[in-house]
């Protein structure tokens, strides 16, 4: 199933996205179900399997009128305000890592371990949603297309063969980096850490959809000019190998969110960088997941 | 005014600590104030100056038979589950910097802007809860003692002067960290996000109480040896500076916590390095705050 979130007037909502853009409004269809559903995505992750045959049911059930347009909505992130910050690994494809040391015309060092760091949920905004750029803050903006994995089931010390299993669904994730301060601060997050540097969305694929995720393909342009473009299968620490190092003595819960690396082909990279500017239109796409759409725009200070 | 978060049975609540040990309960009390208090002390604090006021008046009108005995109750951390990650800075006093680098051999390269990296909220233990050590995860378990501080007042690229006005209170944060894992990592997150190696409280004592933050002392001992003593004056980012630095471009929120920074005395760096094992007993004091002591324990699997 494909799960969305949006935003209907003042009310806020979840859904199915069902073939030919009709949407299942849960939010209103799961108050008259036999069991309430919850009142937003997260809480409906964290229900379980319970929660999804519920929904299911539902969906088996509709009939066009209880269908609305998903052009009648707003479509936000998945989760609009995660519960945490959003993990994020770093260099996880061999031709992204190979590009950064070019750039800084050191020798490729391949990472042993995932890297891991974060984005706080003030930087998640949903499709369509601008990334406000400020000057005053930062000089270089990049993008980055991210597959990122929804956590469905909880869990610590995960051995990388029970991986999947904890694992609700897929969307797309654009980690806009400010590459100015991510060097200059050395530790990512303050470079990684932007208000509404974390475009998600526009759906949550869930994991039975996807026979093979490493036959995800991810790609990336930029006012129409392609930039990005590689499979999953590319990873350095392939999904369950992420899985496993990120969970080792620490806790996943159901809703959080895991961006898995970037590929090749960021502006920083290029030669000469090419940064984002005000007015560019950054489109990512993901094969099977769909197209999450960020129009840069300059931020008016207050 | 000092505030703390409790478990009295199975509810879990908040109050104000007041001389000799007495404590006002703030949820039990705020429901019959005239306007009702939020539930816990993280919304507490985001209702701002009107919320303060209550309370205070509260604490002014309670007589003996409206307080217990803090003893009565389970002191938990003053956020127990924070609504994103904690904000915290490395290399923040010139002479941990320094002990770092002799460690490991190389020159001392005192940072220029502040190092920003996160907790989990998953790490966050209260005072007197055990950090579980998992030998399987980590073999060089170490300790930090901090000062940290609770945002009251929401706010962007908030300038240095007006810092102090951000900053609802402080308390003690003990950064307990995964050498091995933060140097294989390379980005510090992994080391530093493991389950339950976030002790913190057991107070959050309000800003004007507070007459002058640089002379807050801190000192943390293992096993009653001393380990660490410095005085936040010798932060080589000042507070004001962190808040400015953190809050470019990133919105702050109301009940955000920002780590900041330890002093020198931590384990990797002794000669030889002393880390933490099963049984060791770790306390963490900053004056006109008070203590959070912290057993270490062996981690079971289950």
């Amino acid at each position: 199933m494909r799960f969305a979130s949006f935003i209907d007037g003042q009310r806020a909502g979840y859904g199915i996205v069902l073939a030919g853009d009709h949407l299942l409004d849960l939010t209103a269809a799961g108050k008259t179900a036999a069991q309430p559903l919850p009142a937003d995505l997260a809480g409906f992750i964290a229900a379980g399997a319970p929660a999804l045959e519920i929904a299911r049911q539902l969906a088996d059930r509709a009939d066009q009128a209880s269908l609305r347009s998903i052009a009648s909505v707003r479509l936000v992130a998945p989760i609009p305000r995660p519960a945490k910050n959003v993990f994020c690994i770093g260099r996880n494809y061999l031709d992204h890592v190979a590009e950064g040391y070019r750039a800084r015309g050191t020798e490729t060092k391949v990472p042993e371990v995932p890297q891991i760091f974060t984005k706080p949920p003030t930087a998640v905004i949903g499709p369509d949603e601008p990334f406000a750029l400020d000057a005053a803050v930062s000089a270089k903006i990049d993008y980055e297309v991210e597959l990122a994995l929804i956590i469905g089931k909880a869990g610590r010390d995960i051995p990388a063969e029970r991986a999947w299993d904890h694992i609700f669904g897929f969307t797309i994730l654009n980690d806009i980096t400010a590459r100015d301060l991510q060097r200059r601060h050395e530790q990512w997050f303050k470079g990684k850490g932007l208000d509404r540097s974390c475009p998600m969305g526009p759906v949550v694929v869930t994991r039975d959809e996807i026979a093979d995720p490493t036959e995800f393909e991810l790609s990336l342009t930029v006012n129409g000019e392609a930039r990005q473009r590689a499979k999953v299968g590319q990873m350095i620490f392939p999904i369950p190998t992420i899985i496993a190092s990120l969970s080792a003595g620490l806790t996943l819960e159901p809703g959080d969110i895991i961006a898995t690396g970037t590929p090749s082909g960021v502006g920083y990279a290029m030669d000469p960088p090419r940064y984002l500017a005000p007015g560019d239109h950054v489109v990512c796409t993901i094969s099977g997941i769909g197209r999450l759409a960020t129009p840069i725009t300059a931020y008016e200070r207050t």
